[in-house]
């Protein structure tokens, strides 16, 4: 595969290891990157990149704005360094939920990270599950956007739970159109757990919309799992509400704060999340269980460098 | 008010005329608009801009090839012509819902529509009830984005619905977030038509989440109607469900096609729609009717000329 | 031919074809292209374009707007699907005549339309005769400009039209170096009508300045026929002036309003015209003869894509 | 008239002077222009700049590469030292020949330079008479053309010719429209001076189309005089089909190579030119005559300041 | 003072409100910074920014990604507020010791900042003592670049030392000319501390070129102090050969890892540094004395808001 | 080596020839280049570059103007001729010196050089010893930077000067770190001129920090050698301190208005320069010698061509 060169930003080098292995390359490319005393980001590409068709994986979770600046840094090397194409790969993009502006002064945060990535050099970008479809339409450069669903509707399939026994829930009203998505697969009924205060000391009460959820087995989708205050809200609500089993799924483990005390305490069963993120010892829950987006992105990037269509990797129903 | 110009577009000679006379100038700038022979656009503006603050407005609502490649065009003259700022105002913003790409080789065209406006000169725009509001971020130019949910909410607290005898219809699972926000403000339960096919040849059947329905009088909420065959579905759902009234209300009337019949044919009391969009006269139901957006873009306009603020027009609770 | 795509726009499918044909790919790339009921364009490309040398052949004749508006979401729609190339082939360029500012305010359409086929990811243009040759610099693209002259002056060839015998006519005054490069292949006379109005309710009269025109053929060149006006009145005069035959000649027949008719009424044998734009069934006049551009557009493909001279399919003479 | 100030570069200073004169400001702005040792600009602007309004005259005459860059360099000191508007006025406007590729692997030189002055910094042009009109839209920030055409006719009219005994001649086929415009200002009748070779050895030959010549007096127009040989063989061509007397009129006196000496030898009485351009001594024959355009310059430079319209300068028949 | 806004990210609030204090502002503009659990940053602008003049103040001191993508943020919640004019202010210009390429395969991360600031929207930047000058130049926006040099002089001025007695050291061979431009002003011989290694195992020799340094003060320049491992192998030679007093100075104090001990332990009287960047708690050692830029700042502010010369506030000496 | 075309400007096509020598191409590609009378640059590619990686060779040495438009001239054509890559090649990059504001209202010239060299269309940039290595940042297209410094170096090793006999010597405090290279390669002791006037009317006086002088050879080094003055004082000085034998080395012999007066006057045995710059036939003093960049230059263009390290041609110690 000649031509090809991937790097790894520091954010999450197993998962760049593990799709170098798919792509059956010797090794992930050389770089040196570190910060100096002061914090500023140092970066050395060592193997030679010129007119390669590089790859840069980084997914910008936290710390955010290091990951960020590594990658704008890496990307500033090699156009400088005259790759021929330079593709960001975000498996995580960050600041995504900053995409629009529901108030007054407020900056649009995911169009500058937009911005910057495309001012810094990258010719595409090729990422998963944005918290927003239209983040794609910040870039003038081409993005390749690929979707978790499948992977995890797998490990549900091959949990082997029946649609008959199965529950679906959206954990708000802004998510309802993903877990329809997942009812399409997986089957089973559509329920949304509507959090609105009743009175304004009232913090607690979330009423459920749909259903029935009584003796049902419940699967909560959500595109990230951050502080799992909301998951575990939705999960407490679908537990009082019957629900013999409760699970929870998400494309991005962001896990932050107090995530993990919180799914811990939570009546939750189990926590599925892909391996876009590299998560932090200590938020590792022992409900917590992976599955790998490795293969996913690996053979996107085969398909990009070989100018094949990653349209047909999902078929008719992504 | 000096150095305030404001043109109209032929999309809706009439709104911008109704802005006018709220911002109390004397006339809509004097502007000679027309098509030549070979259907080429012609635009001569015959009021002195040079270094004025100039407003184009223009809704892109069908013929919208027409009526977008016309403002481009006067956007054009005006930079030419030396205009200090040229605000396109959009009362309708024509192509939003191809704001993503769900599928492989299409469009974003409502980003294609974002590039044009501001490679022609646009220096910000004036907007109201995008189909997402992501597309604000679609621009790098200022965008000031108006919400008609007042003006709508207005007309139905004044027609003196109770609450406790309401229910908000969301026609599908991705507005149910819009339907919220006119809980929040009219109060009454909420709920969702779930159009899910429960087999390849079942088109009819439509399930509704939430509710209460019967006995109650519904209004169902959406961003646009078109052709409104989604919203004839819903309401015909939701007057089987037991709704005493149906009433649609949306902020853009696009309706095209067979909406009138549809809607004549409907189990629907009224429809409430803006004037935003100047609606063809075969279009016009006598269940239609029209709440005004021009005194709503006119103090925008008179607030962005002034440089005072937007955001306080909606208070905290927009 | 590997990485060659063609397709076409709505606005001329049969032109395309016959460049295939010329260009003896299988068939035109396949394409689904269309309205919404409220008239938005979609564009879904059905083959693969990932890493392809695209041409989208779309002459922006009337309707202008649409056929413009096409190209660009054509042209974003292969950008965002990673086309190596595109080049936006106008085998006739619209809005061509708004070339410069000769009055206040007014626009400068033909860069504009420059400005938006760049924007939208434009990688080069392919185009035939323009109305003006400076229009090739309002692109910092490369443009690849073909003249139609060769086979319009190879149709008077095989006529056998005698030199001693010929008037060449320019309509007016701005043709007059057009008409001058097909005296020097055609040979014969030069005559320029002169239609300065002698009074303000003086319309008619057109003098003629060269010659001799009486009892020769002549055959009047303009680089497009619109409503047939200006050519119709120049064969009057011509015709006035004693000429045995008139032909007219033209690149672009752009044809609208009554054309037809007053091309039927006017004095004049034969009108030749490219088939640059697909003429509408009921502006063909039976005095109208076609040749075709077909193997000039595909030869200049053929080289663009195999990184061959285009000036020498021109030689010294162009 | 406070914030306005007005630079010369050092190609034409004594009409910036004399612009600065009608403009009632006490003196051209201070500046230290000039060129180390190594033929290397410096540029150092003496007085404030700091939010001003600046106009940076400076004729692209000969030598054109030097003056361009002096431009080019005074964009940039005005830009970095934060001028509010910087104003390139070019009044006359170099390279404009080199407007279209009309030959393989050429440049377009006239849009290079547009393209130079705006990546330099200049937010507007002023220019003069430009080669041709479509120049404008090498633009895209705005551009004032003004016309010298009203000051040449006036300089004529005031010499009290009758137009019963006037032949206005254009030298060539290309600038047959120009001839026109003054035909339709001055009366008279338009005669085309028509060089085709009638074989490859003659040279000499001038056909003269239109007319009548014979006992007329002869004004020749174009836009520019560089040579002078053009003009001179149209002035021998005229002479000889009778012309009492040849009067030569241009916008802009480049008057390079032998051009005095052709010109005095040349059977023409008198040749007038604008002072758009500084001519050299050596060049300056007696037959030469200026008209001034400075007061036209300074108005256009006035309005512009104050912004107030251009377009109404020439009324309805620039 | 109407119309200027000055608002501060969270590097150095205490700057801030010293530079509002001289520019006599009531306070500094309110602005609500912060992050989210997950670590993106949030901002909203609490006062009304529309149509002001905003200066944003924020040096990009560690942690320097932080700091820059606040920045950044903020920047892009003003131009989407509409602001009129955005100056960003960077007392300390992070990363500009990465401006240049002297290696294969590096970033230029200076010139991608400087990119990055303009991309999200600044106008135009103020800024002081840049590491090397020409960073300036790695913006097309224009750059306000202040020197604390009179500022660090004068609190040596006021210590009284007698130039006889004086002797100024650079502490590498690349800040000579730096020292030099001190020596202009407070006199004094000039020495360079060479630390060239003798041999691959010798680390701690350091030569002295030029002097004389026995029995004299010596002040080493530089313009910033980080790990202060250099600066204190400059002081330990200047001891070594003979200085009765070694005092510190450099522009910004950056004081990172072992800076403070390094400090302690080192032959050094005093360290002065300027209030350019807020120092750890940790960091401040009893020897470090502190300037204020903050009149220097606030001066330069209140000038570029009345569009009044920054370069007059330095004379002819800077 | 197919695809490769290397075309020449007019300022040093003697070393473009030795290039393509070295390269082992047949000729330097056809071109046409020269002046209109008018002095108006014209330029006709004469040999197809259609898809072709084409290198512009010209140094923009005196006349600095010219030859810079030239080389904006020639990358135009070859953009709109289609080439597919365009690499800049300046052996000797003009305006350098001007790479700051050191003042206030004057141009940073060396970036408004880099802007107008990338908007004309250049893909990439090879240079060699810019005056200052930042200009690299002045560009955001990639940049390849050649050190003759190993050039200059193997001359004067090749001269068999023992270490332990020389002394480098910076002719000012700012060439101090260049100076300290070479001591680095050729051993010796550093010394450095500083030119301080001791008082305002002593000219003549230099100071030597450093060295020992006495008795050894000395070798001054620069960048670039213009009018001489500089190098002559210090050869001056360096001789007056003792030294044995004054050599001068610098990369670009830029040679100016009195420069070989000066340098036969002066106390200099010999003075080295590369042959980026052809120097004019009266500059060559008969202490002039030559080294070439020929193959330094040929060397950096296959590499490039090829896609190979230009870092390699360094290994560790450029």
């Amino acid at each position: 595969m000649r031509g090809l060169k991937v790097f790894s930003g520091r954010a999450n080098i197993k998962l760049t290891e593990a799709i170098c292995q798919y792509l059956k390359i010797p090794s992930v490319g050389k770089i040196s990157l570190g910060n100096f005393p002061d914090g500023e980001n140092f970066c050395k590409i060592l193997d030679d990149v010129r007119g390669r068709d590089v790859f840069l994986v980084q997914p910008t979770c936290p710390p955010v704005n290091e990951n960020l600046m590594e990658l704008l840094i890496m990307i500033d090397s090699c156009k400088r360094a005259s790759a021929t194409r330079i593709t960001a790969v975000l498996p995580y993009f960050g600041y995504a939920r900053q995409d629009r502006k529901d108030d007054g002064r407020v900056p649009i945060t995911a169009k500058l990270v937009a911005n910057l990535i495309t001012r810094a050099g990258a010719d595409r970008v090729l990422t998963m599950d944005l918290h927003a479809a239209q983040i794609q339409g910040f870039f003038d450069v081409p993005v390749d956007h690929l979707y978790a669903a499948p992977v995890l509707n797998k490990h549900f399939h091959d949990l082997g739970v029946e649609a008959d026994n199965l529950v679906i829930v959206s954990p708000d009203e802004g998510s309802t159109k993903r877990a329809l998505g997942h009812v399409r697969r997986l089957g089973g009924s559509l329920a949304i757990v509507d959090k609105r205060r009743t009175s304004p000391t009232d913090t607690t009460q979330a009423n459920i919309i749909g259903g029935p959820i009584e003796g049902r087995v419940a699967i909560i989708f959500d595109d990230m799992i951050s502080t799992a205050g909301s998951i575990c809200g939705a999960a407490q609500a679908v537990k009082d509400a019957g629900a013999i089993e409760v699970h929870v799924a998400a494309s991005h483990g962001v896990l932050c704060g107090h995530a993990r005390e919180k799914i811990d305490a939570a009546p939750i069963d189990s926590v599925v999340v892909t391996d876009s993120i590299n998560i932090a010892r200590e938020q590792r829950s022992e409900k917590l269980k992976f599955v790998t987006v490795a293969p996913l992105l690996a053979e996107a990037i085969r398909r990009i460098h070989h100018d094949q269509s990653i349209s047909q990797m999902f078929g008719d129903n992504h």
